[in-house]
């Protein structure tokens, strides 16, 4: 970790202290393994101390409602479309190989084998870290998702143009 | 919007003049929902005067191609990959839920609802702000398309070494 | 390319020597076409003289099997794992219009044509030219793969802390 203290982004702010590192994560996707990196990452960089914000959008806001809550929308397309695709962090689904949810069993059982944590927990992990977890209000408005249906700890919605003054401003930015 | 003019990257140039923010984008896929984040991103920040470049590769090339093509290429692999793959930005299919057009159509109709534009029209936005869509050489080369199949206002190709050195330059780059 | 001497972001270290860019790609696709794309950009990042550092995690750790290896895996859920999704550079397939293997196929033989170097010659030149590919601890411990399973020349596997540590010291960040 000397390596870290003597490298280049590491400079010292005006102020003579050391700027904390920014990590800006857009989660776009809803997949079981896209939502499982961006938990590690979130929960590390938070354990880090590093400012970690998640710009959570379309099919990745699904993973931010209640697992409780079956259906989210106000109109009849909207309820089809979650109907269709299962919201909830303990529903995601895998990209390939989920074989009627045995991908995602197997996935556990390696994962409780080799004590890696589930997306759930470390989604809990990071909340209390003070990773921000943002949604998109414009995914709001078109999935007709409210911030009830959300899990608690969300932040408040915000647009494309916040999100973007979020990445201009970090160190690193990863589409997911 | 005061804690913008704050941040640490909004730091002056050296003629005292704040920096323009530089945003990157790397268009690799040709799905609806990426397409659309790609659009919403750029015309966003083109409005916010943000220096945003988009770099057109893989799939993402063929929703540059004007939507009156139906097919593109110099030889049948080409033509029938293009032909498999219906190139135009009014022809995205989305990665899920496609069902023979009926997600897309819905997608559309929320959008309408909600007041989001399209893709089309916040392409034909974006392109009038400033925001440059560059093409990727190699991918015009290995699918055979050719600038005037490419929708008008397009940059000229560049390689992968200028798309390197456009996104290290910039202050955030998201592979889309 | 003068315009690349005078970009902001070519700013001079403390030493008055020019700092040298560093990219970061966390590769965590398996498909064909992603795979070809970080390879293509790491190669490229290496003649260009930037520091270039693959982190390579999930599905993409399979890409960095050698591709003599059948099976991978500690017990049969691993080995299920890798026998349904073929380890190794050159058994990647599309993500879509793969056929069988005969997307795949057409794409190469439009390579060869327009001269653009496969996967597996791009991922050599690459370590040869001293592109850091970093493999994922936990993703190894996951799917039960071994050091002596992956192709020469990859580093030693690294946590997610030394993955973010590399992202936010880098001037671009990738996620493909």
């Amino acid at each position: 970790m000397t390596a870290v203290a003597t490298a280049p982004a590491a400079e010292e702010a005006s102020e003579g202290a050391v700027k904390t590192k920014k990590v800006v994560i857009v989660a776009y996707s809803g997949e079981l393994e896209k939502t499982w990196a961006t938990m590690i990452l979130a929960s590390t960089a938070a354990a880090m101390e590093m400012e970690m914000t998640v710009f959570v959008t379309f099919w990745g806001l699904q993973t931010f409602v209640k697992d409780s809550k079956r259906i989210t929308g106000r109109n009849w397309m909207q309820k089809m479309m979650s109907f269709m695709q299962r919201p909830g962090i303990s529903h995601r689904k895998l990209s390939k190989m989920n074989f009627m949810g045995m991908g995602p069993w197997m996935m556990f059982q390696l994962a409780k084998k080799y004590n890696v944590a589930r997306p759930k927990d470390l989604l809990e992990m990071s909340t209390q870290m003070g990773v921000k977890f943002v949604p998109c209000q414009m995914t709001m408005d078109m999935f007709g998702i409210k911030q009830e249906d959300l899990i608690e700890g969300m932040g408040e919605p915000v647009g494309a143009a916040t999100a973007l003054q979020l990445m201009t401003d970090a160190d690193s930015t990863l589409f997911i």
